[in-house]
């Protein structure tokens, strides 16, 4: 019996530099182009991505399951669509074909040269046609923090947040990928509560770090999906960068919630690391007290180690780390999320994203968001190059990374990073 | 020249019976299939129902700068692609299609028995994919009500309401066309505040009378569309029944707004009545003080005046009119809706759905959910049969109605309705 691709003495034909986010052990998927071409699904070993529609023109990935028509497809959901069991065969496959033994692509010089590109010479687009897209709250820190800063210390979680992973319904028009900049909102503000509200570009533009997952088809309306059954419905995961106009959203989020102060954009990264390749990394998530109703209580391991950093680069200068945090904080699993999210009859749809909420950790600088790292700005940040930040300036690119390393394999996601461009007059 | 196809003189080779909905005026659009043959695009006129397939395929709609591939999806938005000049022409094509006067099919027999079917042998879908689904709060009773029983009566509206159009949003995978049932959701709740939090069936289901409107394409992301602009960006409207479990929406709903609580199904109506076609209609909607900030402020009339009514029907029993409302209460406006949705810069799409909130007016029998009409469940309704109602049982159906009429002329929109059916027992 041959190796599982997970197995970390694997080693493929394909150069993977030391400390890549994706060696043979990874084959994330993603949506390519180059020259001009139509974006096509692609994996990426090394800093090489490979063109999945000619491996499948060429019949490599026949057997898997998975319709050959479904690799000329701009977006992953045609792929996605098969579920769980053809995708599995397929990172199986590909993971055959890339190790150092076997000679049918690595000696096809032909072949190789059509499907094989540098990752520095491709365009990546959004992975996935993105249905519904639903935003957590689910680390208790970050939580626990608002909580204290806009009402009250004593009482910061409030009353349901241990009972359930709270979350909204976000914005799916307007998810961009990796790269591409955005401009600052305009919004309607009130600074001072004994003036009427003013209208102007935010003052408080912010990040929240956050990690989202990609679901596979789920149940019909009506059904539910429960947390043991959750894996099975969780394609893979992206870095997640849930932008927020903190001003805008502190005067419009009663009673409803946030709407303007986040669906300008969020930004994803565009490789999807399956949840296959991300198996090794699980671990013990916090303590639930009090013990969660019936259909929220899980077996097992359901947190997952993924180291998480966030990066800020004033225009022209040097980036500085200013967050250091880690997915495990999370109180509520994506299992318990997907389960509470269906078991109203909800229905998830194949390319449904739903993200973690920012991922706060327990220190200061573990905190996901400059609201909380800055304290709502009383505590400005230092970068190296000398300049303050007490929200994200113009011209900021902010780059968020993350990965898993165990027993010497490391698996990454690369990168989320975006660069904040001035408010668009009107015009 | 001939006459506009909101002339109230015209009439048609079509029968339609008095006080239909659809009369030549209307032209409203929809997806209807039958005899299991697949979903395509179609109009109604009186009780009958038009495949514009048919009509595309000889050529007919030839000119409107709608492709004729566009006439063989199963929902509008290949239509609506080509937006509201296009949508226009078409309604003004069919408009001269079905007068009286015009032999064109009228006296084709072959043609005109392969494209008009009777509309009970039709079965109608959700007439658009919706990317995005947005609900607005925008009745300044309904605000009032809620807060005032469960907040402060003194100061019902939050600070923010009278400044811009509350909004947040929905889910679009659960919307479901008039007349397919839904099953009582199970959720968490939290009945005594001194106990923790138990699950099972909601015990407060309610409606929400609403009214919906569908988008043409908008801008590109970071773009905004003006109050002035508005109506080029809006295709039409459908009747809405936004679905909700007020006592998982008390418990969930801080500080993120509502989610399990309504995400679970939203009925629509299956015709989309045009914007064109409800013009005659425009009033003036109420006096806004204080006055919006710039971006939100209209010139002329931006209210429809659209009689609504909901009925409440038990198992095998006969229909209660409970609610008379009109869509002319509403106090922010369409175009100051979609105004606001994107002046930060968020994209609409084509397809995507606004929906108004509900609509109660002044009045005690106006009032646009179980939740205000029974002030909580405290003051039971009366159904025809002796029965009293809190909220919605088992076994009812919910039917909502809305038209206008003026100067002779009715234009409606036929019914949204569904039955519920109870709550779905664990696997």
């Amino acid at each position: 019996m041959t190796k599982p691709p997970n197995d970390p003495s694997l080693r493929s034909w394909i150069r993977v530099p030391k400390g890549s986010d994706f060696p043979i052990q990874n084959i994330p998927f993603g949506i390519a182009s180059w020259n001009g071409e139509p974006p096509l699904p692609a994996t990426r070993i090394g800093d090489t991505v490979v063109d999945l529609s000619i491996l499948a023109d060429m019949g490599l990935l026949d057997g898997t399951g998975i319709a050959r028509e479904a690799f000329l497809a701009s977006r992953l959901n045609d792929l996605m669509a098969f579920g769980k069991p053809a995708a599995r065969a397929l990172r199986e496959r590909l993971s055959e074909l890339f190790r150092e033994e076997n000679p049918t692509l690595r000696d096809d010089n032909e072949l190789r040269e059509d499907a094989l590109l540098p990752a520095d010479q491709v365009r990546m687009h959004i992975p996935v046609e993105v249905g519904d897209y639903t935003d957590f709250y689910s680390s208790r820190e970050h939580a626990t923090n608002v909580g204290t800063m806009f009402r009250d210390p004593a009482n910061a979680l409030l009353p349901n947040w241990l009972h359930l992973p709270v979350g909204y319904h976000g914005r799916a028009s307007s998810l961009i990928p990796s790269g591409v900049p955005l401009h600052r909102p305009m919004g309607q503000t009130r600074p001072d509560p004994n003036a009427p509200p003013v209208f102007g570009p935010t003052k408080q533009l912010d990040f929240e770090l956050e990690v989202g997952f990609l679901t596979f088809p789920g149940k019909p309306l009506g059904q539910r999906i429960s947390t043991a059954e959750a894996a099975d419905h969780i394609f893979g995961l992206v870095l997640f960068n849930d932008w927020s106009a903190r001003d805008i959203q502190s005067w419009e989020y009663v009673p409803l919630g946030p709407f303007l102060a986040k669906n300008f954009a969020s930004s994803m990264s565009t490789w999807v690391v399956t949840l296959d390749a991300l198996e090794p990394f699980r671990t013990a998530g916090p303590a639930q007290d009090p013990t969660p109703l019936t259909y929220l209580r899980t077996q097992g391991h359901e947190a997952f180690d993924i180291a998480l950093e966030v990066d800020i680069a004033p225009e022209g200068g040097a980036a500085t780390t200013i967050c250091r945090s880690n997915f495990k904080h999370l109180y509520w699993s994506m299992a318990q999320q997907l389960a509470h999210h269906t078991v109203n009859g909800c229905n998830v749809r194949c390319g449904d994203l739903m993200a973690s909420g920012t991922i706060s950790g327990p220190t200061p600088d573990s905190y996901g968001s400059m609201l909380e790292l800055t304290w709502r700005g009383t505590k400005p940040i230092q970068l190296s190059n000398g300049e303050e930040r007490k929200f994200i300036n113009d011209g900021d690119t902010v780059t968020m990374r993350g990965h898993c390393e165990k027993d010497g394999l490391r698996i990454g996601f690369g990168e989320v990073e975006a660069k904040v461009l001035p408010a668009l007059p009107f015009a």
